[in-house]
């Protein structure tokens, strides 16, 4: 009973908010995309990467958002090009972009490098992901609020069913519990002068389980947990795992979230540790349990 | 009576949060900073840029935000160093940084530039943002949350008070009207599996007063004021002008701000509409209006 709700809220969600712009182009874009997938790469994985604004007020001025730089979805993106796989990297505008980290650094006011070594640093980093489009392998589709996410979601979800076991999903994006439901939201900015406030938020629907039912059921799904409280970590990955029927749980822990990470899935769990960084081995090690997956193992 | 017990919460404030991370250091590169500026540059201002996050844990997984890509103060303070001003760039990390802008759209997906010239571009800004630093011109000093802003922002201002009239204050920053207090912040991560939730937030005590009455009285002082309603928007600046005695009130509404701004002074309002950026005709007004001020016009 608590799943059937859960599930109808995604559609009962999508049909009081307001209609995704650009959904034509973006849909079209997306199977351009795909058909030359299935010529060029064995594998697809879409890459979610951000946290995910969760607007106030229809003109929106204040939001609730998770924190996330962006910073795993955009380095396990190269990575996962580096291993022979085809990106759909959805990502929340203004966070980090595949590559693009490199060409921040360059511009924090401690970077002890010379100018011509950040230049030969970013020249290398724009001819990498200038290529990675121009051939095809990376398409990048942003989005900025938590409707927006899930309807581009689904969009890429239902448009990567083809590929069935081929495609992988890599749910690094930070999205919200909660939100402000569009018909209940403010038109205007909240003004302060009326003193303090107390806003009211719903859950939101889970989408996993209609990733995993609806949109794209026979893809590998990747889901990830992010706790503060390392003592309930593994139980709450551990729970996701069979709640959201999904293939491995990445489960970190806020402080220690670039030193190592325990994937959770049904063989039991395996500890990664940072090597250059933690999504280098990770990538590899989800890369091998996707071959496993193919191959019916 | 009003006014006292607002001016009095920046102090609580301050009391019952956590201190202020590097407090020593950037007290010495301040000090240093503004030492070179009595004998470089004329003028000093002060730009603040980027939201404010607003942590509902003290572990800090969500957080509230006003929107603001930082994309005002960054460009603003380009104009400035270019009027001859010296700047101190007190920014929200991640969020846009001067000359860093350009190198951004270098990786939006729509880019039809060639590679080469992207890299020419890139390399013009690393090195504009680069000499500006090692001239003395820019400091640049980051926060994340609306009390490391407050904290920073009162450090800055008594900081730049030795410098009297030739100070300018250029508050950019989108800041956050409500807030946790940290002594009621939840320590972990509010939990989602309790259902919908109710969030108190409590009003940000007005810091414009703290800063004209006490940080730095003799400054020159401008606000900035955005609404979603046009309907209001100059009456909110005009209140605000009076309300907190600053020289000048820059009034921009969500959907035009980067087409024009209305700046409301004692002598009246003036409209500035885009040349090549807003913040170009903007600057040298503000300029214009500062020289009268050191003048005592």
């Amino acid at each position: 009973m608590e799943e059937d709700l859960e599930f109808g809220d995604v559609d009962e969600l999508f049909k009081t908010a307001p209609k995704l712009k650009d959904e034509c182009v973006i849909q079209e874009n997306l199977e351009t995309f795909i058909h030359k997938i299935c010529e060029l790469t064995p594998q697809l994985v879409c890459i979610t990467s951000g946290g995910t604004s969760v607007p106030l007020e229809r003109n929106c001025v204040r939001f609730l958002q998770n924190f996330s730089s962006g910073n795993r979805g955009a380095v396990s993106t190269e990575y996962f090009l580096q291993a022979g796989y085809a990106v759909i990297f959805l990502y929340k505008r203004n966070s980090i972009q595949p590559y693009s980290r490199r060409v921040l650094e360059c511009f924090k006011p401690n970077d002890s490098s010379s100018v011509q070594d950040r230049i030969e640093l970013i020249k290398c980093a724009v001819q990498l992901h200038h290529e990675a489009i121009i051939q095809g392998k990376l398409l990048e589709v942003s989005y900025e609020t938590i409707i927006e996410y899930l309807q581009l979601l689904c969009l890429i979800a239902r448009s990567m069913n083809c590929l069935e076991k081929r495609a992988m999903f890599y749910l690094a994006a930070a999205v919200a519990d909660f939100y402000v439901p569009w018909d209940v939201m403010d038109v205007h900015k909240i003004q302060s002068g009326a003193g303090p406030i107390t806003i009211q938020l719903a859950l939101v629907p889970k989408m996993i389980k209609a990733l995993r039912k609806q949109w794209a059921p026979s893809a590998f799904c990747v889901s990830f947990k992010l706790e503060t409280d390392p003592t309930i970590l593994v139980k709450k990955a551990k729970d996701a795992l069979h709640k959201y029927n999904v293939h491995a749980v990445v489960a970190n822990e806020l402080t220690t979230r670039d030193e190592m990470v325990i994937v959770v899935t049904n063989e039991g769990d395996k500890t990664i540790k940072k090597d250059l960084d933690v999504e280098m081995k990770l990538v590899q090690f989800l890369k091998e349990k996707h071959r496993e997956f193919i191959e019916g193992k």
